[in-house]
């Protein structure tokens, strides 16, 4: 199908549209530096992170029955309190650090760009974040989606091809009649294989000076734009 | 739980959010009387959404599978163009008919209510119209939903107890932190029966003349609105 028939742009959520790194050191550092801990934030950030993968394949594989991302989070971050020797913080105190992905930063140009996107097409989420983590950071980083669906929704994490199935369905939309949008090269040559048309964004300060890949795009993707602002002009928004 | 404790606003779409019976009523006349049929086409509106709550009754009672409400919506009108004597329509002719559900208006406090209560509250559909058809909607009416849940996503239709549960569930909320809203007083005391608060708004108009039921609240809601502008001042917007 041609770009014409696109209707919808399903949209990777962590790294592409917010700054995950930036936001949960300056979240972890507010609650735990006033309990007498000093660390490197960026690098309490970047572990916790490092254990997304991991926990997300053992529901991929089947070695656990579904579980959201949120219940993932939160047992990679006891684990992370642990590896860090942090201590004496009460349940509604790890709750509520867990929820530091609820309130995530999107870049400078992620409302700009999204606003003017959404006067052309439905913007839906496709992340592994589930729907209240997705609702919530909307609200907080006014981010203003026309739907929130992705994999808590399709009972998949990507890059399992039911997660894009599921989604386009949902719209009720061909897989052609979808854009993918990330800055991730995986991401979208799993949506590609699923015949969704892609849109890769370069984000190259989603690792801070760490990222080694993904710094552009790989693949022969339809469109490559810097932010999302440049997405918009390159679709005609 | 207190009122201060709601998070989330979830809502009855059909008749409470939108003028269905109108917007059919135009929908169908512009497809239909170039062809040539001259009908009461409030009439037909009315007809087509009699049909509604038999359908849904057979998945509800497991008499056969999920069908989401497209499908439901197909099948009753491939039924009243027959009791109408209307023929000679191809499939897209159906297919685009079947979507007039895709485009109704809301009533003219709709948009500046919603955006109102955006404000403080999480906005979520709790209809039984599926994702596609809520989605396209939004487009149209201009709904500033923040979630698209409800009967498709919980899979199963209002008033099953599974769709009020599992809409609070996604959206990580207890049912008391959610209050329903709806036009309806069966939908609201069903919601009330799982624990949500309710907010009765009245639609006098939905049904034309006709409406004999729901003209006001028969039941002691926790809020009882004029209409969505009504409901925003009553809950602080």
């Amino acid at each position: 199908m041609a770009l014409t028939d696109v209707k919808a742009l399903t949209f990777d959520v962590f790294g592409t549209v917010v700054n995950w790194r930036d936001s949960i050191a300056r979240e972890a550092k507010a609650c735990l530096e006033p309990r007498g801990y000093r660390k490197d934030w960026h690098d309490f950030a970047d572990k916790w992170r490092a254990r997304y993968q991991p926990a997300m394949a053992k529901v991929r594989s089947g070695e656990r029955p579904w579980a959201k991302l949120d219940d993932l989070h939160r047992e990679n971050l006891v684990e992370l309190l642990k590896e860090f020797e942090i201590a004496g913080l009460g349940e509604a105190d790890i709750d509520h650090l867990n929820r530091a992905w609820h309130r995530l930063d999107g870049w400078p140009d992620t409302v700009e760009g999204l606003t003017r996107l959404k006067r052309k097409y439905i913007l839906a989420t496709l992340s592994n974040g589930n729907v209240a983590l997705m609702v919530n950071m909307a609200k907080y980083a006014g981010l203003p989606w026309d739907a929130i669906l992705g994999a808590e929704i399709a009972r998949a994490y990507k890059p399992q091809p039911e997660a894009y199935d599921r989604t386009a369905e949902f719209l009720g939309l061909e897989p052609g009649q979808c854009m993918m949008v990330a800055a991730h090269d995986g991401d979208l040559v799993a949506a590609r294989s699923r015949g969704f048309h892609t849109a890769f964004v370069s984000r190259p300060l989603e690792h801070g000076a760490n990222k080694t890949r993904d710094l552009k795009a790989e693949h022969d993707f339809y469109v490559i734009a810097e932010d999302f602002i440049d997405l918009a002009k390159k679709l005609g928004c």
